[in-house]
Formats: C-alpha cells, structure tokens, sequence
C-alpha cells in the first residue's frame, strides 16, 4: 500500500460525492458536458491571495506567473486580485491582453525571447525582465526601430539558491539571468541607451516547503538587490523577489508557515537598505496561487484484475496529468492526492491502481492507493491540479485530445 | 564534457550544412517558414521498411504504430509501405480515415477505450485488440446495438516480458491485456457472441537493442500463442507479435542486430506450431520506423556565459522535445544525438549547454556538450525525433506553441 499526498482544505462531501464550488463532481461532469475534466475554484483562487494578504506586509505586491495556468477564465479572475502578471512568452503576452489586462502591470521572462517577441512587449509596455547582455543589446535595437524607449529590469542570477526547492534557478552557472556580478555594468548600459529603468528580477527556486529556507532566500534577495543597486547607482523603481512557496503534493509534506515567511518579511521592510527604500517590492507565485484551486475529474472506463492487482482504467492520463504521472522533473514517482470523487469521504476499502487511458507503464495516476471500491463510471479526482496540469503536459499524445476546463 | 548520442545514417552536410532530403537545412526552415521545426525523411522511412523487409521472413508482416508519430503526411507515407496501422485512439483512427487507409487494415489497442471509440471502431470495421472482459462486454453490447459484429482480438498480458526494454509490457500484474491463462475462456465466449475472432495481440515491451532479447521474447510470443490457440480451439487469424526493436538514443547504444533477429525468426515461422500454421502474423513497429528519420531543428536565440559556462539559448525546449530533455520515463537524464546543424561535421572546438527557451531548469537539449562555435542565428538539430517528439510533448507549455513539420 502507498499513500496518496495530503487532500488540500477546502473540498467537501455533498450526498457522498466530492464538491467543488458547492457543486458536486457529478454536476460538474454534466455542466463541461465530459471528462476529463479539469475544475479551478474561484473560492480556492480568493481564499490563497486573502491568505498571502494577511502574512505578507502591505508594502510587498503580488504577482501572478501566468505558466502556472493560462487558462484565460483563472486570468481573468486573477485580474482584479493580483498587483501584476509575470508572462514567459508573447502567447502569454495576448492572453493577458485579452482578459484586458493592462501591459503595464505586466513583466515578461524567459531566456530565450525571440525578437518578434521583444517587439511585441515593447510596443505594449511590458517589462522586459532581461536575461542577457545579448538580448538587451536587441531590445534597445527594436526600441530604437520602433521610436519607443523599452522598459527594462534585469533578472540576475544570484550566488545563492533557495534551499529545498524543487527546482533551483540560483546558484552557480545557469541559463537564466545575468551573473549578479556582470548586472551593475549592463544596468548603467541600458539606462544610458535610453530604456526605462524597471529594477531587478531575482528569482532563486521554486516549491519550497520549508519557510525558514523561503525566509533565508528573502533576506539574500534584499540584500544582493541592495548592493547591485548601490552599484548601479540610478535607483531600483520596482524589485521582483521571485516567489518559491511550495504547495504539499505528497505524503509527508506540510504547507508553508506563511504566517512566519510574512512575519519575517514584514521585519525586513520595516529596515529595507537605504538603496531599497524607495523600490516597490514584489512576489511572484504561480503554483502557490493556483495549484491547490484545481481538480482533474476522469472517469473509471475499465475496473479489471491482472495477477490480484486491482486497476481502474480512467479515460485520463499523463496527457493531462504529466507531473502527476511522475514524468515531469521527477525521480521517484509519488501519488498526488487522490480519491473516489463518486465515494468521496467513504473509507478505503480495497488497494488499487488507477491508470490513464494511454497505451504506456508511464501512464499512472495513483499506485497502491487505498480507496473505496468504484466501478465503471465512477469519477476519480486527482487534486493540486491547479498548476502544470493542463497546459504542462503532452495533450496531442495518443490522440485523444485535451481536456474540458471550467472556473466554478 | 557529456558526450552525445550516436547520429543515425542517411545524415550528410552540403556546403557545410546538414542537408535532410538532399536540402540543406536552412532551406527547409525557409520553405516551413519558421523555427522550430520538425523534418522528417522520407528516405530515411523508405529504407528502414526496406531493411525489415530484406531481415524479416516474407511471411511476417508489418505493422506502424501511428502513437509514435501521427503526422499525417508521415501517415500517408507509411500507408503502401507497411500492411497494417495499430492505432490507440479514435483521434488516430480519424487521421489514418483522412488519408485513406482502410480500417480493415487497423487494429485498436489501448486499456481505456471508450464506448464511442469502440463503436467507431467496430463501425468501420476496425480490429478491436481487447484488453479486458469488460471491454469485450461493451464491445459485444455495443455491436448488437449497431447490428454490426465486432472484429475481436485479445491482448494477452504475458508472464514473461522484453528483457533490457525500456519499457516492459508484461511480467506480472499489468493494466495492458487479459492475463494469459483467462484469455482463453473469453476467447470462446466472444465467439461464441457472434464476434468475428480475429487473434492474438502480445506486446511485451518496447526500446530494446538487444538482438537475443528480441529473438527470445518472439520466440515465447509464438509458443505462447500457439499454446493459447490450441486451448481455445477456433485457429489464430492473425497473430500481432509486438515490437520492441529499439533505435540507438545515447553514447554507447548500437543498433538491433536486424539480420540475426530475422534469421531466426524465420527459422521459427519455417517451424510453426500446428495451431499457428495458418495464423497472419505480424510485427508492429513506431519508434523503429520512424524515430531515425526524424529531425528537429531550432535556433539559436541567445549565446551566453555565465560563471563560465557557454549556454546557446534556442527557441525550441522541451515543450516539443520532451523525451530529449530527459523528462519522460526517464532517471538519468543523458544527451541525445545533437549537432550545430549551420556547421555540421565541423570538429568540435568548445563545451556549450543547449538549453530551451522555457523558464525551467528542466528545458535541456544537450549538457556540456562538444560543438563548433554557434553564434546567434544557428540553427541547432536534435537526431532521432521522428518518434514521441511532437506529439508526446507539452505544446502548450508556457505559450509559445506547437513547432512546425514538414516531410521531405
């Protein structure tokens, strides 16, 4: 028997069935009209940006990485929540855009922007978070081009790194960002070019679960932003502090003591450095913010029996649920949080294994898990859907199609 | 220094250039419009069939996987190559439709087919390799309900498995197929419902080099087959021996020995088993097909140091090239066959990173690998894409969008 990963708060049993948004699984299932089924909660999306506002200090925005999810019904209700969209492409650029989002409020990384994608951000307004001294050598030659003078931070990448995060960007040679030694010189170079100056991007992980590491890579990003902007001498209008809050997905892992990060933080703030004083400060999360706010619901098409292992075959899979799979940035593959959404809240009676529809081993959702018994057309729900789940995994594979998606 | 994967055969460089097709290919990123781009060869599909047809016994048949590459004009390519398309969805049973194949050369295999994939199956007179007594069960009901009797194969779950696959497909408690010593009580029962019995499907694993593993798995499909086919008492129609032929990914991996796994083949099919004396038999290939003749080619972005490390940034990554990035049923992340295709052949003269243009550390293309100096605007290859590139990678990932394919 293995365990699943810990269900996040906030999902209830209505008539013995999973709700979401009050709304049962079934109900759900007939609204998108099929499964799979990916379901984001408005109610989950408020309650994490209310949470984020009581811990952290009033002073410090909070930015939505749309990646996270682009669905363009999460953007759009992330809108009016969120203080600014961090975008890592311009098909993130036009969703946003479309939700009517205003590109001033937007800032745009990623280390290999391409020129028509500069372009775009340029003429919009965006902020370009550069991450080489080749590429602001483009963009102020597309500036230049276009008559408007872009708006640039610098992302650095920092000698330090988030300890314990599931996926370091700091620390060492990376692809991202400009060595934090290099940033002073090309900071004064692109000032003195023209552009706007926006300030510094450092971003040193993500999926942190341990707060003291969050609160450590807080305290080293205030400090090197601190110093480059001494260095640079023009001021930092706006600095990003990356993000890294992790979300539990397996068993074992507890949530961030935001309470702590935000006390921590406030403490800072209230003794930013003299070269910070005047700088607005912000997070940027994406998995935080979303990552709990979602459920993918797929039906059991198959219940069969292969040597006295029980498998419920879903009409799901990897091709929705990549990370969830364990294809995705993995090593030893653990069950996400999962249930008999049709049984919800009923004690697990039998060990199954519940697979995708796919015609691959790598195909599973959960293995060994101890659930109630379902039969054909049950619904499974596989929960911390909410980020890297639909668009971060291969939905063109084997031929079956994407997902439905809805915001309750 | 890393080094990287064997390139296949059938590569050459013209004025410097790798050339695909006898094109060089800058001129096939002309012709496609854009990078990036996926090409794949025509020769290099017309040879591999040729290489199986000389090896194999002229008996044995062959099969294409559509799963590893759905492209449509690849499909219609293979369509007067091989004799027979193995499809896993409805989606890939729509695309073999749309160029023309005809469905009585198709069979359907996959653990969680779906009522409409089923009656679209048995619809158009596709083979259904049956995975469970409950699909057979639907299957039945849905052909009685259609007034059309379902062409009916089992997939046998084998106790043995391919040894040294990447992935293994029997041995023990599997989702695939109807455990071996069930199968035969439901082969007659499906008879006996009026089906039209069509056989035996075992597949045992896939991506293996060796040619002694290969030729002791065929040789315990066919005992295996034979033995089942006698118990159940009706003949075997065709006999889908699986695949399993693996193409060389990485530094030290050698091609299947065709000629001696086709030597002994045709020993065993010389010597048939009386119960198979008449059966069809069949090999089904994806990767081995079309993996070689595939190429990805993307461009160089960014060229970049940091902490003394050389990154070419391109504007590919994983969204399209998944299993290269070492992120797909993967533990050891290790380099594929890559090349600087603008200089190819060109000795090697420094150590580079290629990396994707995702904002992930998980986006590598090749790690501290040997190249010729690529300078912003090259164009990179990545060899062997030509199976489970396009279509088994996260398109949507972070928005930048589906690459192009062309054949040539």
């Amino acid at each position: 028997m293995k365990p699943v990963g810990p269900i996040p708060a906030g999902y209830e049993a209505i008539g013995g069935e999973l709700a979401i948004g009050g709304k049962r699984a079934s109900a759900l299932v007939a609204e998108a009209g099929r499964t799979p089924l990916f379901v984001y909660s408005r109610a989950h999306l408020d309650a994490r940006v209310a949470q984020l506002r009581t811990a952290l200090p009033k002073r410090v925005g909070i930015n939505y990485a749309v990646k996270a999810n682009p669905h363009l019904g999460v953007i759009g209700h992330m809108a009016p929540l969120v203080d600014g969209f961090d975008i890592a492409s311009s098909g993130e650029l036009g969703l946003c855009v479309a939700v009517g989002i205003d590109p001033a409020r937007i800032s745009f990384a990623g280390p290999g922007k391409r020129d028509d994608e500069l372009e775009a951000a340029i003429a919009t307004g965006v902020t370009l978070n550069c991450e080489s001294a080749g590429e602001a050598a483009r963009a102020l030659a597309i500036g230049q081009r276009i008559g408007k003078a872009p708006r640039i931070a610098i992302r650095v990448n920092p000698s330090f790194e988030l300890k314990g995060s599931g996926m370091k960007m700091g620390g060492g040679a990376k692809p991202f960002g400009v060595d934090a030694d290099k940033v002073p010189d090309l900071a004064r170079h692109v000032i003195a070019e023209g552009s706007e100056w926006r300030g510094l991007h450092i971003f040193t992980g993500s999926q942190a679960l341990s707060a003291d590491a969050i609160i450590e890579a807080q305290a080293n990003v205030l400090e090197l932003a601190a110093n480059i902007t001494e260095d640079i001498g023009h001021g930092c209008p706006k600095l990003n502090m990356g993000g890294g809050f992790g979300i539990p997905y397996f068993p074992g892992d507890a949530p961030v003591d935001l309470a702590r990060v935000g006390a921590a933080l406030g403490k800072r703030v209230a003794n930013l450095p003299q070269a910070l004083a005047d700088s607005e400060l912000c997070v940027e999360l994406g998995r935080y913010l979303v990552g709990e706010a979602g459920v993918y619901l797929t039906r059991v098409i198959d219940r069969k029996e292969s040597h006295g292992t029980i498998y419920l075959v879903t009409d799901g899979g990897l091709h929705h649920q990549l990370a969830a799979s364990g294809n995705f940035g993995t090593v030893v593959r653990r069950n996400y949080p999962s249930a008999i959404a049709s049984h919800y809240g009923a004690e697990p009676t039998e060990e199954v294994n519940i697979v995708g529809c796919l015609c691959t081993p790598l195909d599973r959702l959960a293995d060994a898990a101890a659930m109630p018994r379902a039969e054909v057309g049950d619904l499974v729900a596989v929960f911390c859907a909410g980020a890297y789940g639909a668009s971060a995994s291969p939905s063109a594979f084997l031929g079956h199609g994407p997902a439905a998606e809805i915001l309750v």
